[in-house]
Formats: C-alpha cells, structure tokens, sequence
C-alpha cells in the first residue's frame, strides 16, 4: 500500500486487540504511527502485535496523544474512564456499537468529556479476533463521529483524523441518531434475521433442503456472536423496541389477515380487506427496501440492467467491459452470477435509463449474448 | 451452451409467460424442443417470444403432449382445469409455489387427476417477468414434483424429466409437506424480511447512509412482487401462521428481555434472566441457520472475498479484471458497489478459498488498495 502522511500523531494507544482495535493498529503502523496495545487477554494483544497492530504497551508510555478504546459496549464506559484518568493529556475515543449507553455512563460517573468523542466505525466481518485483523477494514465505510456535547472542537478534529487516516468516512451525528439508526439498519435485522433462523433448529432436513438464496440470505446474520449481540442489544434497547413493537404491530396484522384467508380457503371469496393488509406489508417493503442506498436498494429503480452471456474465462469479463468502456457507456453497477453448472456467468451491468438500447447494439455488434 | 438430447417431446404449451413460464421455454428451447406460448397478457407472452422462450400458440397446436401452467397461485387451479379439457392428449403441470389449495381446488372441481402433476421449481429471483427469465435459471436447484395421489406413473416421469432436462433436482413431496417446507424455508423469511423493510419507509436519510451488507441480506427479497406474494401467503395461510405465532412468541420474549434491559440501564445490574432470553435467541438463530444445507450464509462463505477500491472511472473496473486475470487467478464471484459520498467503488471479488493471499499480493503489485 503506497505511503501517506498522516493527521493522527502517535503515540496511540489502543485498549482492546480484538478485530476493530487490532485493525485500527494495521492501519496506524502501514502510516507510520507509533501504536501501542493493550488488551486484557495476553493471549489476544501477542496475537495483535504479531499482525502487525502494534507494539506491546509499557510503563513508559505516559505520553500518549490518543486511546482508542475497542472493547464490548458493556465494559466500554469503566474503560473509558479509567484511560481518561490514566492519560490526563490524550484525547479518548471508544467505538462501541451503541453511544448514548456509554455516554450516560460517562455523565453519571463525572467524567471529563472535554478529552472525550465517542465513535463508531461501521465496518466489521464475520470473522473475529485480531487474526482476522485488516489495515483496510474501514477504507470506503462510514465512521460515525459522536461528540459528546462538550467534547473539545481539537477532540473531535483529532477522531475525525483517524477516521481519514483510515481511509474512512466521517459522520457527524449526535448520539441518539447513531442510537436510532443502528436499532434501524442494524440491530432489528439482526434479532429478526436471528428469529427466523431460529424457527429452522426443528426443521425437517426434507425441508431444509428446498433452501434457497433467499432463505440464506435473510438468515447469513444469524451467524452473528450472542454473547456481543447481547451485550450491543442490552445498551441499545430504549432504541431497539420501538422499533421491534412498529415491527410486530405490523405481524400482528399480517398473521389476523392469513387467519382470515385460512378460514375462508376454498370458499370463493376472501375479505379484500385481509389481502389488503398482506399485500400492503409486502408494498411497504418495496418502498422500503428500495431507499438503501447501493446496489439492492434506489439503484435498482434508476438505471437499467442489461444480462450478458460471459464465458467462465480468464479475461472474458474484463474483455466484455472495455467493450462496455469502448461504447462510451459508463457502468454504473455490475454484477457477476455464477451459473451452477453452466460454462458461463451472468453479468448484469446497470446503466442509466435510456442508455440500455444503445448498450444491447453495442455489445450485439461484438459478439455478446443477453439473458432476460 | 452445448446441445444435448431432451427427454421431454414437444410442442409443450406454456401458459403464463412470466419470469418462470418464459425461462421454463428458453431452457426447453435450447434443447431444441418445440414450445408454444400463451399469456393473457398480449405484451408479457410477445416479450417473451422476443427472448427466445418459444412461438406463439396457434389453434393449430392441437398435439400438445405437456403443458406447464405458470400462473399465480389464486388462478392456477382454474387454468388447469380449463387446460386438462382444451388438451384430453396431454399431462398438466403448474409450478406454482403452494400445492395444496391448488390440488384440493381440482379435487372439488372432479379434474381429471391422472393426468395433472404439481411441481414447484425452487428458483426465481425478486425480479419478475419474461426480461428477466433466464435459461439456467432451475440449474442446481430443487424442483418438487407433487403426485396427486391419483396421477398416473406415465404423469409423473413427464414432469420428472422435464425438472432433469432443465438441469434442476426432482424432489418428491406430498403436498402437505411440501407446503410447510416452503413456509418455513421461503414464506416466512419474505414476510420477515418485507417487515424489516417497512421499517425503512420513514427513516431518516442519514441512518439509511449506515446501511451495510447486512441490511441489504437481510431484506434483499423485500423487493418482490405484492400481488404474486399476497396470493402465494393467502393460498398457504394454514402453513405459514403457526410459523409466524412460533415467531411472534420469540418476539414477544425478546421484547420484553429488552424492556427489563431498558428499565435497568444505568443500574448496575440487568437481570441476568433478561440477558439470558436474549442470548438463547441469537444463540438458537445461530443453531438454526447452521443446518441450511449448501452454501450456508451464501458465497461469502464458500469463497473468499476480496475487496478492491475501485476509481469511478471508466476502464477502471475493466483494468482491475484484467489484472486479476493476469494474476491467472479465476474471478468466482463479483459485486461492485459506490461507497457512500465517495468517488470509488467497491469490487468485492470471490475467489476459491485460498487465493486470497495471493490474490492481494498481485492486486498491491499492481497498485491497487483494498477495502474491508
């Protein structure tokens, strides 16, 4: 990766080596920063500093300008502070899932916010520990900022820094909109995926083999750590239930709606206004989904999608999209299936509306197939 | 594709040119059997003679040996009834996804059932109609075929042999079965996942920016089709409600858990029956999606994935490709995404579990970055 400079001076001491912190340290050492770790495993920070994290943290180390503290949300807050008194001269920053939950730890506990900005950087994997560590895991994703109301304007500027050096995006958003937006995109799909996951432990296999991507699909969150998610699902709760009572407000209607369509099978009439209820709760959805931004969400409503036939070869995609490049036509999205079986993938190359004929000539003309 | 012998005899008759009737005639018809269309929808079945899926139906077609009904749920039965008349010579199909209030609808109208055998192809896409009806669409994938009880031997290899010649997996259920299988592993997860789409509706922008893969995942099928899926849940209320009920019950438990959690935030202590509910729920979707056979969480886990920052520019993605094949490293899989206000994209490319090592090593050679 090609040398920078970078805004963060070190020495940055991060507490807690696990998947975020040990990453956090790649990505300092890969610019040059001085970092140190902590971790309350020896087991974890060895592994930590042997990734390339960092190195091990001594008692000569007073002069530290940053602490990243990279612990459960649960433990956060008494972390925290202890690095805030340890570390009278650095800036603290902690990124737990959850904010207001450390936060109001923080107040009650008399805390000196002026040296502490909490944040959260939106990135992780399915993997965890520090040998699943990446000094690019946060290159492209957001990083929410949370200034503590009285953070002091160098605190925050010091935070943001690190998200740039990391090749993160800043979001600067106040503790309850982290709160409630995290219960929104994250947690709520979390404990639903993990519910219907959860409906398949009694499956017969019989059934379970009519699985489809779907079904995979909805359920590859489920996989998710219990001991984290119910620590992160603790804090954030007053954000979470609002959100889960909306939810099950909704099931309660589409589960009286079926009753009403299961009584009235075979019969020739269902009420419409049961069918009503379902096919709205689907209608919802599609609004729904189609606000997320990227390539399952508006993108889909903007631009056209042209399939092509790609031969399963080294070079073959790479030729079909200079061809692409070659018509003056820019790609806006792209995605690759693999077709089981078949000697061929599926392309399916997003374009702005209007541009799809001009695309199916041009690619006609040298030699490509369509599917759908 | 390369040709190759087709047990199934034409002409078939395809009524209901949709994404699946019309990707049913495009696979038969690169086995070169013949196949003629119907669709009440004079548009749907021209589009789809325009993508390869057969001709149109004349009344001269009056030697059908198979016709496949491809209609939604609610209207299947009298399609099938009204096509075992129009075609004494012939063995009926439907794929449509529930079979019992299909069968028990021809029961009650005293069909002819020694010739009708259900099916159900597992495989579709939340894209629909004949522009995105692909050949390959049934390779790999199960498809159920439902004997009435009383179809002759002869109707049932027909329709086994038409699920063989389309590359796909004959499955033999009773209906009953089968309609509490698709419940579990496909109605149930579209409901949740249309729920957890609504939620969206009314968010804010800016919690919308945080989504990430895992949102998209879990909602991903929250596009599909309000009116197919109010007649597919109408028409298997009885099977999917004591789905959801079970469901709900999780809800229920997880709500309140979180309630005490809220209650106790700040205290010191959260009842540890609290925690305790919600861990055994992620703990049980842990279990459950552990037993989804195949490709369990999709390719992310049968592949290693690689994420490249890609500038979004023209050539670019085509370079990176180039280079990838140069690496003499074969591309499985391939999703691009824009990262969120920033000027590059996110090619995140599948690769055989192993080569992901390597694969960076070229890429950074090379001059690329990654992301997480």
């Amino acid at each position: 990766m090609p040398e920078q400079r970078a805004a963060t001076r070190g020495p940055v001491r991060i507490v807690g080596t696990g998947l975020l912190g040990a990453s956090i340290g790649m990505a300092l050492r890969d610019l040059g920063v001085d970092v140190v770790l902590h971790d309350p495993s020896r087991t974890t920070v060895l592994l930590a500093r042997d990734v390339g994290a960092g190195r091990l943290a001594t008692p000569q180390d007073t002069d530290v300008r940053l602490v990243v503290v990279a612990a459960p949300p649960d433990v956060t807050p008494d972390v925290v502070l202890a690095e805030l008194a340890a570390h009278p001269g650095a800036v603290v920053t902690d990124v737990a899932s959850v904010k207001s939950a450390v936060l109001d730890a923080l107040r009650a506990a008399g805390a000196d916010l002026s040296r502490y900005v909490g944040s959260h950087p939106m990135a992780g994997s399915e993997r965890s520990g520090p040998t699943a560590a990446r000094p690019d895991l946060f290159a492209g994703r957001p990083w929410v900022v949370v200034g503590s109301g009285t953070s002091g304007g160098d605190a925050v500027r010091v935070v943001r820094d690190l998200a740039n050096d990391l090749r993160a995006t800043p979001v600067m958003l106040d503790a309850r909109a982290h709160d409630d937006a995290v219960a929104l995109v994250s947690h709520v799909p979390q404990i639903a995926a993990s519910l219907v996951a959860a409906r398949l432990c009694d499956a017969d296999p019989a059934a379970l083999d009519l699985a489809g991507q779907g079904l995979r699909d909805v359920t590859r969150v489920a996989a998710s750590d219990p001991a984290l998610w119910t620590s992160i699902l603790a804090a954030n709760a007053g954000a979470v239930n609002p959100v889960l009572r909306a939810l099950r407000a909704d099931l309660d209607g589409v589960i009286a709606a079926l009753d009403e369509a299961a009584a009235a099978a075979g019969s020739e009439s269902v009420a419409s206004g049961a069918l009503g209820t379902v096919a709205s709760a689907i209608a919802a959805g599609n609004v729904g989904v189609s606000r997320i931004p990227g390539k399952h969400g508006g993108v889909r409503r903007a631009y056209d999608v042209v399939t092509v036939l790609v031969p399963d070869a080294p070079g073959e995609l790479a030729r079909l999209l200079a061809d692409v490049g070659a018509a003056g036509i820019n790609l806006e999205e792209l995605a690759l299936e693999h077709a089981p079986r078949q000697p061929v993938g599926l392309a399916a190359i997003s374009v702005l509306r209007g541009l799809r004929g001009r695309l199916e000539d041009e690619l006609t003309a040298r030699g490509w197939r369509f599917a759908g």
